[in-house]
């Protein structure tokens, strides 16, 4: 029930900005990033990391993006017919699913031996060359073959098969100071030296930042396009996509003793103006930014932060206006992500990341895309 | 991009179920529990708490639901393709929607003073009698009208406006201990006697359950229509609505001394299988069941718990299949919420409350509705 509505539809509880010319630039910082040689796909699982993959894809598909991950089958289905590039499902093949895999010409991300050996039978069956990547875990145990699986491939096991990339993935790369990311990068070349010649692909959003050494022959990053910061020890790099504001539904004066919200888990020490903004946890603005956790979620009104007082419930979150030298009346929109919050600003004061932010993204907010 | 597809497909990532008739029967519980005379309207936001607002309204209607509450403007205007029936914006009318609620036949909940003359003056200018609801803080301190404000009114304020019912909301009926009930309905009582004789609602799931005498003319479940247990001191009087069960992508083998996901957060004190499943976040399967908090998430398999190791990624979980004889393969769908593990339960373990979960079911999942 995502709503497209003119800008100024009296009707937005709330209102999502996504900037494509942002979202562009920011691939063309990892195009410019890239190691000599290397290409740039485009990571746009979970409905373009929730800003709307359908948007996402014709954007980066303006920017010459040649490849695309998703994780899910039925989101590689959705792809398939709005782009004519590569689209590979890091979720890997189910057993059963081959002949939707080979109809719609998706490719799997081969994540275990009996992948691999049942792929390469369907080519035989089909006598066609199928296309994969296959994927080595070096760490995460998440996804992909152990180190003794993969030094127990024989060469003619990818025999009828296309193997695009062999892939990796870094369980640390948000963190400039863990030994891991080395580590796995060294366990991957290694590994991958026993293998036949294929292409590989190893950086996330982070690992592209971290050494040109590390990319290979293809980066894949997913968080960054999206505005959030892959150096967390810096400013951020990338330029901010997102934007959200929501409607303040009542401004009211609370009197001293009184309390706010369900269960009266805020008391007011003094009397207090409050704002009733329409934005609660059932579009994404997560129950743990309620008050009473450290630190509690804020909202900003003409650039001053405004606390969460009480909890945060289903369509709704209250917020102590006492910092506001100039009140705001009913109907005022009050930033949520923007200038003074960010996406990442707002996933620490609910104890998570940025990616969850932007995943919960409502469908309930009128989106704008610029 | 929810998907509708037959319950074979091998393409699903994971599976909800959502049983109508448990639904029904859910409502209807209501329907004997209420106080004679007293209408039992449904609340439906949040797109039917995250069940899907089109289905959750049919199974309502087949039942005679008379009256829908939902949080947004938006949100009435998609009922009112599918059903002739009052439906209220509990968040109210912004100034400048007036012509889209009289347009659409909308039911604003008036929550402030200038509501009731802004809508009081449509009435006048348009020469019609126009519906409304007229909401009463009790204490909530989130809508309403204060106890000052709603002393100040006068009889001639009503001129030309149908009040359908007067409203309050309670804060703290899920807590059986809590005077906030009584002292809210006193205060509810008080109040309305002094205002001309409107109709009166008053109860959310919980306090129907509390006392008839609460009822008044109209109750307003909506959390325990979808299965989430009202009287968290009693067993769940409500029948289960919502079942999902997520695919198993791959069983691992993971060595003494590995890690596990993002930032290597748990480190495997012995040998042990694992099982990674098609279910992250970005699903609504929340980060905050990862491990390392106390508790954290379990999925389960032929009943038995397998606890969550390491976070909790976009589009994937790892759990520890220690507990099991028998070991589930790749392909195999594993429980997430259902017979051993209620949406209550899960939320629990996630730091959070039914609601939460259930308005977070995400997208990618495949829904049948039985």
């Amino acid at each position: 029930m995502s709503v497209s509505v003119p800008r100024s539809s009296p009707l937005a509880s709330a209102r999502l900005t996504i900037d494509r010319a942002a979202l562009a630039a920011n691939y063309r910082i990892f195009c410019d990033l890239a190691a000599p040689g290397c290409r740039v796909a485009g990571v746009i699982k979970a409905d373009g990391y929730g800003l709307g993959v359908d948007q996402v894809l014709a954007t980066l598909e303006n920017q010459g993006c040649p490849f695309y991950y998703v994780a899910t089958p039925d989101e590689a289905l959705h792809l398939r017919s709005l782009t004519r590039k590569p689209v590979a499902v890091l979720g890997g093949i189910y057993p059963g699913a081959e002949d939707e895999f080979i109809h719609h010409n998706l490719i799997p991300v081969l994540n275990t031996p009996e992948d691999l050996t049942r792929w390469r039978e369907q080519a035989h069956t089909h006598e066609i060359p199928l296309p994969a990547i296959l994927h080595l875990d070096t760490g995460m145990n998440r996804l992909g073959l152990s180190a003794e699986e993969s030094a127990a491939l024989q060469p003619d096991e990818f025999e009828g098969l296309n193997i695009l990339y062999v892939m990796s993935h870094f369980t640390s790369a948000d963190n400039a100071a863990s030994p891991a990311t080395k580590r796995q990068f060294d366990e991957f070349s290694a590994r991958t030296d026993a293998l036949p010649a294929f292409k590989k692909s190893l950086c996330n959003s982070a690992g592209a930042f971290r050494n040109p050494a590390y990319h290979g022959d293809q980066i894949r990053p997913g968080m960054a396009l999206y505005g959030l910061n892959p150096t967390p020890e810096t400013d951020n790099p990338m330029q901010p996509v997102v934007r959200l504001s929501a409607r303040i539904l009542q401004v009211r004066s609370v009197k001293k003793g009184q309390t706010i919200g369900y269960n009266e888990t805020y008391s007011f020490d003094k009397n207090t103006r409050t704002a009733t903004v329409a934005l609660g946890y059932a579009d994404g603005f997560l129950r743990s930014l309620s008050s009473g956790a450290a630190p509690c979620g804020h909202l900003y009104y003409n650039g001053i932060a405004c606390p969460v007082i009480g909890r945060v419930s289903m369509d709704a979150v209250t917020v102590d206006l006492t910092p506001l030298a100039s009140l705001p009346v009913q109907g005022d929109m009050i930033e949520v992500i923007g200038p003074h919050q960010d996406a990442d600003a707002l996933a620490s004061a609910a104890g998570t990341i940025g990616y969850e932010i932007l995943t919960d993204l409502g469908r309930r907010y009128h989106r704008d895309y610029l």
